[in-house]
């Protein structure tokens, strides 16, 4: 297919490699062109404005939050697209931006997807990203190729974008509340003499299986922060849709406020640019210890 | 090997169970002696008072909460008892308490084992348990035989008794911050209009496999908390115990606090007697679903 | 003087009321016209664009939140106001948009005060404002007789027209905190059999006197939410405005998180339109009261 | 009168002092006995044991914590007592407590009378106290003129006299929380450049009158924690009361729960014994600052 990709960051780079790998032709854009030389060497073509990207049969799109987002992504932009494109959405973005691209894109007739995954970088350059997806059926059916040469699994949210996007808000906000619990938990089986290993042990290998407490529970069993795989100023961006979607629709989130807090303390401590699991050292910082 | 039990609601009974079907003979003393009775078909002697349990190779203690137990295992009790008595205490009990009662029982030269467990009846039933063990090794070690009976693993966590509990309780609060959370996730995303399944589904299918979240997920999707397989009272009672190992050890436990006055929450509601799985009703109730 | 003056709600009509009483030219703009008719008999003239009043000597705004402010205020209005006006702004606003007010101000070389008040419309009309001012010194020094006219008070923050917002908002923080307060006190007061008449009394004849106390604390003894003095919905934008300040400087605000959850909790069961007080019903609705 | 004072403590000593100097017969006990020695050389009868100073006309006490009192309230106490004594017990306990003593009491035909206070030290001095009573309303006329001779003013909670402990505790809560508000407010203001000290200006100055925000606003603006007028640990045991309090009647705190951890936060990093306005410190640390 003749795809376009807009935001070559991390996750970017490796979602476009796949569909290159794939065999299918891609050009590229990034605000800063030299993050798209490397997809250039594997065959694609580096464009010089997201409106030559935003063309073909489908676009795909990486950007790193609402702001740049609504900056590209704009009435010129769409109005230069030709009709029936398909706009697939990767970004975690806010509902009510998504709701605002959905109507900007169908007035256009455009079609905008919502795919937002789980995973990392890692994750995403194995083409092992689970996938939710939002939007009218036949154009994720177009797509589908697409998510499967770059993701394991891909999960539908029926045809209104946002939706997808509301899903992966609530899974997002489970992980972060998932680490502040295992950070609490350290701190007080630290206050108590008892190895936060060995208390992983018990539930990793019994209620608690899985890549979330085993992956953060060892980082904040080793009060090891570093390198971040995911930063945990990402991760308060994160906590900030949660409660944004929250104070849309008057839902009290009130363990989402919790992390939200925990989340400043840790960055107010200079630890936004370390990994997620640093709520682990804010609470242990909070205990004394 | 020649056993006492003392404490015969659904944990116990069936812990007791697997312990005659392994071949042990079993004195056992419960407040209310007809709960025993079942026990004496499968060969177990009912005995009239916790003394007559509270002797041989070991004794088995399953009691429902502190106060039972301090109102059981007191002076006149362990006085009486052979010297190198082990008494495994299953019992999920406080930090202090079990300190305490690991003092008691060494100065009159009785072993004190704390094994709290993770399962409920039907896990104990398959004699599946997931034993979290503490207390002098020797001793364990001797018992270890009667764990491989009634548990699918047992955890070793030191020579002092409570730090099993503190593990124990650890666990426990790791649990209750799960079912407040996909409480909190289920007003979110029903608000916007969101399945609480479709959602289940991808977590569970990607990084949040394992009975917790699908078991408590599944109950909060289909708002059902009857019959419950684990009161929201208990709980209560175990968020508690996090909470004041919390306060003894000056560990502030902010997601412990939210889920504790969520629970109260429930029980201002008749939520009491449902499933611990209620914290979603009432994440749903604060959001006026 | 020559002033102008944006926005005509309750607290602007008051105001802008009691600056014609002080014998002050007035060029009034609202949005609906319709509200500006009143200070036309009372001798304003109405004008047809913001443009027309925003000249003159000083200008002062009123505006109901953020959006507003910024569609009005923006660059083709700063561009042909005259170098040297006075642009008084009344309204609580972000402390971003304090901050990006003066700097466009300063740009044109106009004077930008922020000048957020304390007191609802009565107070206003009864020219007994408690005013937070900050900006330029001279530039104060020049409206104070303005302010003198419709205020009892003037609290001066220095020279950066933001200090008042970041104090107001830190205010209004602390205003809704003894809300909340007050609202889980009576019902822990209430399920205990104790009428929260009589608490009010003691605290507010001893250690916590004050209009808030007593004015909030009578209406949560009464459930009594209507008519609104001060609705629930303003009270969330305020406490909003205090989390966003906290998050913009990595400052955790739990309590202020706890108040937004109980509001939106308010909002939920259609209290939105309530007086602020309406925080009392949702903590009694907790305890399931 | 012929009296009784059980407990010298800071506020035991300056009450029993005021009551010496009524002209009242009064024989004081104390765990230590040269806290008594004091109140000897103004004529009090020091004597040996808690019975001998529970007999007479009425006995006040003011002991340390519910565990003091159960300690030495005990039926052997109650039983040695002669019918129609009044005890008047201003300590603060908690409302499970209150309850027990008061069947205790009435079942030994004693009369049981809560009157906790307002009002630290060197208020009990000055005789300015504020009580709030509780309990049999002829036995509250008859010690009156005590209550008169030591406080400025009585408020009368009706015949149960829990209910004046849970107004009390209520009243604990409500200047825990604004501590904490403050506290929050102070890194708010902080963070963006703001001194507290203008902060405290106007909200003392309008709509925040009174000792508390002056008093505790004061020494959070200095971050002077030393000498504690009321020391933290104090102030938690408080705020535990609330929260047993809430939880005995299924009543969620939220606020309580945040000073909560707080308060543990402070007593994690040693300022136990520093004043209750430590909580400002708590809440600067974890902004960074």
């Amino acid at each position: 297919m003749d795809l376009g990709f807009i935001g070559l960051g991390e996750m970017g780079q490796a979602i476009a490699t796949n569909l290159l790998k794939a065999g299918h032709a891609v050009r590229v854009w990034n605000r800063s062109r030299e993050r798209a030389e490397p997809l250039a060497a594997l065959g694609a073509q580096v464009v010089d404005t997201p409106a030559d990207a935003f063309r073909g049969d489908a676009v795909f799109s990486m950007l790193a939050d609402d702001a740049a987002a609504r900056a590209i992504f704009d009435d010129a932009l769409l109005a230069q697209a030709p009709r029936g494109l398909i706009h697939v959405n990767m970004a975690t973005v806010s509902v009510a931006l998504a709701e605002s691209l959905a109507h900007a894109h169908a007035s256009r007739g455009l079609d905008y997807v919502a795919a937002p995954v789980m995973g990392r970088p890692d994750v995403a350059a194995a083409a092992r990203l689970t996938i939710m997806a939002g939007g009218p059926a036949e154009a994720i059916d177009r797509v589908q190729p697409l998510f499967d040469a770059i993701g394991q699994k891909t999960w539908r949210f029926g045809s209104l974008p946002q939706h997808a996007n509301v899903a992966k808000i609530a899974a997002n906000f489970t992980l972060a509340s998932a680490i502040e619990t295992l950070g609490e938990a350290s701190a007080l089986l630290g206050a108590h003499g008892v190895a936060m290993r060995d208390f992983l042990d018990v539930i990793t290998g019994s209620v608690f299986p899985g890549p979330v407490y085993e992956g953060y529970g060892a980082m904040i069993a080793e009060r090891r922060y570093e390198p971040a795989r995911f930063k945990a100023r990402l991760g308060l961006k994160d906590v900030r849709l949660a409660l944004e979607a929250g104070d849309a629709a008057s839902v009290p989130l009130p363990v989402a406020s919790v992390v939200r807090d925990s989340l400043l303390d840790a960055l107010a401590h200079g630890g936004g640019d370390q990994d997620f699991a640093v709520l682990g050292e804010a609470a242990l910082r909070r205990a004394g210890r």
